[in-house]
C-alpha cells in the first residue's frame, strides 16, 4: 500500500477501498502519509467526491485512530447537538443546560470561531474565570453532577480529524461534504454520546449557501450517526439573517441568559425549544417539557452550576466594549434584507472573530442589532449598534456592511421575503 | 494574494489570472506557499485543467524563477531536442553529435531515468570516467569547441520547476498535460537554445499511453515554445515496442556507436535521421546532409570529442553484466508482440532503472531484443538476453515479462500490427 496508488485511485475517479482508507488514514496520523500527499488526496476527494461506503469507512477509520469516550456509567441517556455555524448562533449555552434540566446528559464538546462564524468557547470565556480546558475526569464528574457540560475536545479525540481539518483549512479543500461530514460525525462518535441532533443551517451566513446542499450535508451525517449506532436526526435552519439580535462573544453570554430567564428574542426562543425537543426525544425522553424547564427558572439553575463548576462566576459583571458606534437606518420603511454574512465579518471586523486559529478575540467586540427582517424602522433610527475595544476597526466594519448589502429598507407595505427558521427535517 | 485564493479559484474551475500564476509561482519558489498547499493546487490543475493562456504564463513564471542561459556567443545555431521517454530511447547519444557535424551547436541537458524509462546521463555514466556535471562556463567551453554538449541542468534553471516536479512526483499529480508541457518547455526555453524538437511519444513504454494525449501535449508545447520565440516543432513517436534491440545503459551506449559508425538498427537510424532533419530545419541548415555525415565518419568524430571532452573514453571498454538469462521464443511463427513497457520494466527490475531518484543503477544491466515484432522466429531460440549483475533479480525481471503479455508469437504468416514508426508532425 502506498500514497500515490491512493491518491491516484481517487484522481482517475475510483470508489477508495475500506483496505485503502484504513491505510491512508493510519499513515496520516502516524506520519508516514506527507501533508502534501494528503492534501492532494482531498483535493481529489473535493473534486470527485466519495460514496455512502467510503465516507463510512473514512469516518470509522477516523474514529479509530484515536480514544472513544464512554459516558455508560451514567444514570442519565446522554444527548448532544452539533451546528454547523452561524452567525449570532449561541443556541447551545441555553440549549445545555436546558435540556439536562429535562433530565438528559448532555456531553457538549465544542470548537472555537474561524472567520466569521463564531466559537462556543470563545463565547463562554467572556464570563470571568470559566475555562474550557477539562481532563476527561473532570468532565464525567461535571456531567454526573449537573447534567451538561461544554468543553474543548481533548487531544486524544479522532487526532486524525484534527490534523486533517487543520490541513483542509490551508488547502482549499474545506468544502466538501464527504470530509466535513465525516469531520464532524468521527468527533460525535468518538465523543460517545447517545442520541445527537444535528442543526445544518443553509442561507448567506452559513457554510452551506443554499438548502440542497445543507440538505445532503444533513442527510450524509444523519447516515453516518445511525450506522454507528447512534440516534442522529437533523433539523435544517435558517441563516440569512442573524440568529438573535447579538453576534459577538460578551454580546451573545448576555442574550443566552435571557433566554434562560424566560426572555430573550423569539428566534432563539423558539430554535432552542426545537432543538431541546428533539434531544430530548432522541434520547428517550418524550415526556419532558422544555418550555416548562425555562419559565420555571430549573435550566437557569443547571447554567449557573454548570458555569460555577468550570470556574466561571454566573454573577460577575460581563465584559463592555471600551467604544461604540451607532449604525442609523437609512429609510424609514420595512427592513427587508439585514445580511449574516455581512454582519458576521463585521463582527469578525470589530475583533469578535479570528482570522487564524492562534489569534486572540476580544470579548466585548460584536454587532447588536435593533431591528429584524420584517420589522418597520425609522430613517435615522439606531439599527445597528457596532461594539469594540479598538475603535481604528470601525471603518473595517462599516465598509464589510457597505460592500456587502447588508442593510435594505424598502417602502412601508413591501413584504419581507418569508424565509421560514426552520426550513425541514431529517432523520 | 493568498493561497488559498489561488487554490480555490482552479477547484472551482475558474482561469488563474495572470496576477496569481506569478504569485503563486514565485511564492512556491521562496517557500511562502507550502508543499501542501501547492500539491492541493497541482490536483485542482489536473482535474481542471489550464488554459493556452494559463499555461503560457505558469510556464513564464517558472522561466523566471531562476537564470537564463544564452548561447548568442556562439558562431552556430542552436537547436534542441527533447524526448518525452520511453524504452530504448538511446536517440539523444547518436542525434547530438549528429547535428553538431552538421553545423549546428546542440547544448542538450538532460536528465535521469526513473521507473521504467531509461534517462540519457545515465547512459553516458555507462562510458568509464565520463561526467555528466558541468558548470556554465564548461558547457559553453565544449559547446563552442566540439559542437555538442550532454550534460545534467545546472540548480539555477527554472528552480520552480524542480521543485515542483519533485512535489509532483510523490502526489499523484504527474499526468496531468498542462504540467507536463510547461515543466518540460520551461527548462528548454530557460536553456537558451534557438530551435527545439520535441519527440513525443506514444504507446505502452511512453507516458502517453494514446496518440490524442500524445498530439495534445505536442500542441501544447509547441505552442509554447512559439510563443517564447523558440522555433519549435514536434514528432509524434512510437512506443509500442523497444527503440532498437537494447534497453539498458552500456547496451543502448554500444548500440548508439553502431548507428554512429554507418550500422544499427533501422528503427534507431531512421528515427536518428528524421529528428537530424528537423532539428538542422529548425536552425536554418536546410542544405545540410545528415545521412552523410553518419556515412562518413564526421558524427563518429564529433561523439568521440564529446566524449573525450567530458572526462570519458569514448575507446575503453564498456561495463559488462556478470550474468545473462536466455529467454527463448515460446513457438515458432511471427512475432506480433514485443512489449515496450514490459522490456522497460524488466529492465529496471534487473537494475537498469530506479525507483527513487537517490537510487544507483547498474550500467550493464539492462534486456537485449534478437527480434522485433514483424520478424520471424523459431521455437527456443533465443528471443531475448537479460543482463544484470545480480542474478537474483532475473526472476523479478521474468515475472514481469510474463504478467505484461510481453511477447505473443503467431503462426506463420499472421500480420504483425503496422504501426508507423512516426505518426504525425507538429509545428
Amino acid at each position: 500500500m502506498d500514497a500515490i496508488t491512493v491518491i491516484r485511485a481517487k484522481r482517475d475517479g475510483h470508489a477508495l477501498t475500506p483496505a485503502q482508507i484504513d491505510w491512508v488514514v493510519d499513515a496520516y496520523t502516524r506520519g508516514e502519509v506527507a501533508d502534501e500527499q494528503m492534501s492532494a488526496l482531498a483535493m481529489a476527494i473535493l473534486l470527485n467526491g466519495m460514496d455512502r461506503a467510503e465516507i463510512a469507512r473514512w469516518t470509522a477509520a477516523m474514529i479509530a485512530s484515536g480514544e472513544r469516550m464512554d459516558f455508560a456509567s451514567l444514570p442519565r441517556p446522554t444527548t448532544d447537538k452539533h451546528s454547523t455555524g452561524g452567525v449570532g448562533d449561541k443556541i447551545t449555552l441555553p440549549l445545555a443546560p436546558l435540556v439536562a434540566a429535562c433530565g438528559a446528559a448532555v456531553p457538549q464538546l465544542s470548537g472555537r470561531g474561524l472567520g466569521h462564524s463564531g466559537g462556543t468557547l470563545d463565547k463562554l470565556e467572556a464570563i470571568p474565570g470559566w475555562r474550557a480546558r477539562l481532563t476527561p475526569d473532570e468532565m464525567l464528574d461535571i456531567l454526573a453532577t449537573t447534567g451538561a457540560v461544554i468543553c474543548a475536545a481533548g487531544e486524544g479525540l479522532a487526532p486524525a480529524d484534527r490534523r486533517l481539518y487543520a490541513l483542509r483549512d490551508v488547502t482549499g479543500t474545506v468544502e466538501s461534504i464527504p470530509l466535513i461530514a465525516s469531520s464532524i460525525m468521527s468527533k460525535k462518535i468518538a465523543e460517545g454520546t447517545g442520541a445527537l441532533v444535528l442543526d445544518v443551517k443553509a442561507g448567506s451566513g452559513a457554510f452551506m449557501k443554499n438548502l440542497d446542499d445543507a440538505r445532503e450535508l444533513a442527510e450524509t451525517m444523519v447516515g453516518l450517526g445511525t450506522d454507528h449506532g447512534v440516534t442522529t436526526v437533523a433539523l435544517l435552519t435558517d441563516m440569512e439573517t442573524p440568529l438573535g439580535l447579538t453576534a459577538g462573544n460578551a454580546l451573545e453570554v448576555r442574550e443566552s441568559v435571557e433566554v434562560l430567564a424566560g426572555g430573550g428574542p423569539a428566534d432563539v426562543v423558539e430554535l432552542t425549544l426545537a432543538l431541546a425537543r428533539e434531544m430530548l426525544d432522541a434520547a428517550g425522553l418524550t415526556d419532558a417539557d422544555p418550555a416548562r424547564a425555562l419559565a420555571d427558572g430549573s435550566a437557569m439553575d443547571v447554567w449557573r452550576r454548570m458555569i460555577t463548576a468550570q470556574g466561571g462566576d454566573p454573577d460577575a459583571a460581563l465584559p463592555v466594549a471600551r467604544e461604540t458606534h451607532t449604525v442609523a437606518a437609512p429609510a424609514s420603511g420595512v427592513l427587508t434584507r439585514l445580511d449574516a454574512y455581512a454582519v458576521g465579518v463585521a463582527a469578525w471586523r470589530l475583533g469578535a472573530g479570528r482570522a487564524r486559529k492562534e489569534d486572540p478575540v476580544q470579548a466585548a467586540a460584536g454587532v447588536e442589532l435593533h431591528a429584524k427582517p420584517g420589522e418597520t424602522v425609522t430613517e435615522g433610527a439606531p439599527l445597528l449598534t457596532l461594539h469594540t475595544d479598538t475603535p481604528e476597526r470601525f471603518e473595517a466594519a462599516l465598509t464589510v456592511l457597505a460592500a456587502e448589502d447588508a442593510v435594505r429598507v424598502e417602502p412601508a407595505g413591501t413584504p419581507a421575503p418569508a424565509r421560514p427558521l426552520i426550513h425541514g427535517r431529517v432523520a
